[in-house]
Order: structure tokens, then C-alpha cells, then sequence
């Protein structure tokens, strides 16, 4: 039996989302116990709570021995308020832990990858239940922790990687909780920016990068209209920049904001460490 | 006779603007000569033309020593596209010159600071003659060429200051435009961005901000309504950040996106230096 304590250090969860979650685990994973922290479903503007909750809720869940992994439940915004007291008040216990998500929680993996704290996973989210297709994308993340390896990025090549929101790894570059990337291939994504503020976005990443092996970018959803037409397409725009600055381009990736969203451990976890 | 040149590195402006703009200062300017190099309305894609053509006609405006200033005519997004390259191939007669603007205009501006060239000036663009009280606005940046100090931003203290839109400063720090702001007073503005978004905006930059001595927040316009209420204004997410942070939290400043938008030149300029 796999425990799997679930909180949000972002926005809050609808509760039948977790409900719905609960039901497929219940019948299709037998092996795997989820627990949903009550923090989950508090609302405070924004957030899921106050950072002091979402603190208080991922550092439970975190630092009880009882789990063997972290899932956070939702991205949205927010995880980098609570990341510096994390990973300050984060115990030894955690260490041994699976961290699993996306999108905003880029914060989180990334500081844990940074201070080698357990093992960060791009991965969906139990949020990702409402998709269309939402389903497989749940029981790809819970494959993954059964012990199933059909749901990992099917570029994963034996180089490190890491995978990032372009936006949440751009706001991260520089900053306390930046992990090296160095020898790493890049996997990146995007949902709902404009073509131009992607344009910018990858300005200040190859700006911030240094020897990475490459980036590979995902998915590029719901991009807005502007009005009018930018001139070039994201994949384009991530060409161009690597091209300027002597990055190689890797191609596409299966990551991004929609139900198909792969499975990326952090370093080289998908290439024998678990095997 | 100032002779002012007017060129746009990111975005077209309509001609009719300039046209305004023109009787405007020959009416009550009759000592400023504008002007506008014919890139200003080129269109391609999102671009007032390809990066080249922006770029010559940049180098065109700042190397001509005819010209003792360069006036950006718009922003929107594509001046750090050019800015190295400007920055590599700016001649010592643009080393007398102010470059006046603002929004993306930041990444010139910034990086202008950093080499030490020229004088940097936040200031109204001809743009802004299209806002309701916009003619203000182009007599304040255009009384300010012709030697009068009635339009600087009523907050410079005698502090060295610099002024950015904050998506663009934080699109800036870490790169190798990023002036040194230690001990500047740093006076932001924003447009069109959620109020999550300020918040993130202002983690990544206080993250790389050092020894500065403090943040004055102009304008925070257009913020779009989110699908809930963020929990915070503009002006408690940045002073949240600079207490965080230990920085100084300045009070307002009178820039922003709008008519009513202030001078500041960058450093000193205005206390001293040119009196």
C-alpha cells in the first residue's frame, strides 16, 4: 500500500474534484491511499488558504513518515509565497518522498530539486479530473506511483531533465530557489499567454540559462488572439532563441496544460535509478 | 534648435499620431525639430519591421549626431530583440544624447544605464497622444526637451532613481542589460496584468533586487477582473513584498500608462546635472 497525502499550496480544489479522484483510485488502484488534507478545499481570495495554512498543510503532509508521496491538487498560482519557509522547515523524513505536479507548482519541484530534497515529478494533478479526458491523465500519475513507467515523457533519453511552465520557470531563474540546470534538457510549456509574451518569457529564460543540453518545449494552449497576427508560431519563438543563443532545440515534448501531460521525474530518476 | 529623432523598436505607431504629434510642437515648440524616421510606421507581424530594420533605423537615430535626442515612439513589446545589438554598435556621438520613453521602451532605457550611454529618460512617447488628456502628456515630454523641469515626477528626492514597468523589469533582471540599481530609489508601473501576476511579478523581482534603497509604486491600470477577488490591491501586494524582503517601501509615484505619466530621468540627471 502506496500513502499519498494531497494538498494545495496554490489555489483551492473543488471537493467533488477530489471526490471524483478518490472514486477512480478507489476502484482502479487498489494499492494506493489517498488522503486529501482538509487544506485542499479552504478558500482565502486567491489562495487555498492563508500562506500560513498552505504552509502548515504542505509541511504536514511533507514531514509525516506515514506517506511516501506529495501530490499537490492544483497549480494557479501561489506556491512560491510558501517555498522559502518550506524548504527551511522541510524535515529529513521527506527526503525518501515522491513530489508530484505542474504549472505553478514549478516553484516547488524546483526548489526541492535545488536543495535535493525527495524527488520532483511533472506530473497531472488531481485538478486535471475535470479535462476532457481527464481520467487518463489522473491514472497516469497514479500508475506512476503504482510502480508503472507507460505514463513517463516518451523523450526521457538517459540525460537529466526537468520540466517547467515556461512562465513559472522564468520567474524562478535567478531566484533562491533555482536548481542547476546545467547538462539538462528543459521541457517546457505554456497555456494562455500571447505569442509576444511568450517571445518575452523565452528572452529572459536563454538569458538565465547556462549549459543546459538543450530545451524541448510541450504544449502551447490556448493562446489568446491578439490583434493581429505575430508573425511567428511558438514553436518559432523557442527555435529562434535557442538559435541566438547557442541552445540546441530538442523538439517537442508530450507536457502541457491538457489531459495527455506526461510524466517527467527531475534528474535521471526515469532512467534505472527506479528500476 | 533641438533636433529630436523619433524611431520605434518594438511596435508601429499609426501615422496620424505622428502628425499630431508634429503640429502639436510646431505650434507651441517652435525651438524642437521632431523627426519621425519612416520605420516608425513600417508593420510586420507584431514588429514596426523585422529586428534588422529596427535595429538600423535605432542606430540611424542614436549614431547621427545631427540629433540631441532619440524619442521612442511607442512600446508594445520587441525593444530587447535589438538591444544587444544596439548596445554593440552605438557610436560615442549617442554618448551625449537622452533617449526618452518608457513601458518596453525599460530594456533600452536599462540597458542604455548600464553601458553608461547617453542619458535615460522615462517620459511620455508619441504615442500617448491618443489617451484622453494625451496632448498633456506630449507637452510634458516635449517641455522637457525644450529645458524645463515642470513635468519631472514630483517624488526625486536626490536619490539616484530609475522607472520601469514591472513586467519589464522583472523581464530584465539577470540579464546582461540589468543596470546596477544599488542605492537607487525604483519607481514601478503597471498595465493590463492580473493581480496575481503583480504578485509574482514582484517575487521575482525583489528576489533579484540588492541594496536598492527602495520601491515607489506609480500607476496600476487596467487591471482585468479575475474570476475571484485576488485578496490584496496593487499597493498592498508591493509593500507585502518589500517588508518581506526587507526593502523599503517608498509610497507613490505619478507614472504610469496614462496621461498623466511623469519624467524621471535615470540616475541624478534631475538633481543637478542639468540645472
Amino acid at each position: 500500500m502506496r500513502k499519498v497525502a494531497i494538498c494545495a499550496p496554490a489555489t483551492p480544489l473543488k471537493r467533488k474534484y477530489a471526490e471524483a479522484v478518490l472514486a477512480l483510485a478507489a476502484e482502479e488502484f487498489p494499492d494506493i491511499a489517498l488522503h486529501f488534507h482538509e487544506q485542499c478545499f479552504v478558500e482565502e481570495g486567491h489562495f487555498a488558504g492563508a500562506d500560513a495554512v498552505r504552509l502548515a498543510a504542505l509541511l504536514e503532509c511533507a514531514n509525516d513518515p506515514v506517506f511516501d508521496a506529495v501530490w499537490f491538487a492544483k497549480g494557479g498560482y501561489g506556491s512560491n509565497r510558501v517555498a522559502a519557509d518550506f524548504i527551511g522547515q522541510v524535515q529529513p523524513t521527506a527526503r525518501e518522498k515522491a513530489f508530484l505536479g505542474y504549472s505553478d507548482m514549478g516553484f516547488l519541484l524546483g526548489a526541492l530539486y535545488r536543495a535535493g530534497i525527495g524527488q520532483p515529478i511533472h506530473a497531472p494533478m488531481p485538478v486535471d479530473i475535470k479535462r476532457e479526458g481527464g481520467e487518463e491523465a489522473i491514472r497516469r500519475a497514479l500508475g506512476w506511483m503504482a510502480g508503472e513507467d507507460a505514463g513517463l515523457e516518451p523523450s526521457l533519453s538517459g540525460r537529466p531533465v526537468t520540466a517547467f511552465n515556461l512562465y513559472t520557470l522564468a520567474m524562478l531563474v535567478g531566484t533562491q530557489f533555482t536548481p542547476s540546470l546545467e547538462g539538462h534538457e528543459v521541457l517546457i510549456e505554456e497555456v494562455g499567454e500571447y505569442e509576444y509574451a511568450i517571445d518575452r518569457l523565452m528572452f529572459h529564460l536563454v538569458e538565465h540559462l547556462h549549459g543546459v543540453a538543450g530545451i524541448r518545449l510541450g504544449e502551447v494552449t490556448a493562446v489568446p488572439e491578439n490583434d493581429r497576427p505575430f508573425g511567428a508560431n511558438p514553436e518559432e519563438i523557442v527555435r529562434g532563441w535557442c538559435e541566438r543563443y547557442g541552445i540546441e532545440y530538442l523538439g517537442r515534448a508530450a507536457i502541457g496544460h491538457t489531459s495527455a501531460n506526461r510524466i517527467v521525474p527531475f534528474g535521471l530518476e526515469a532512467c534505472g535509478a527506479r528500476a
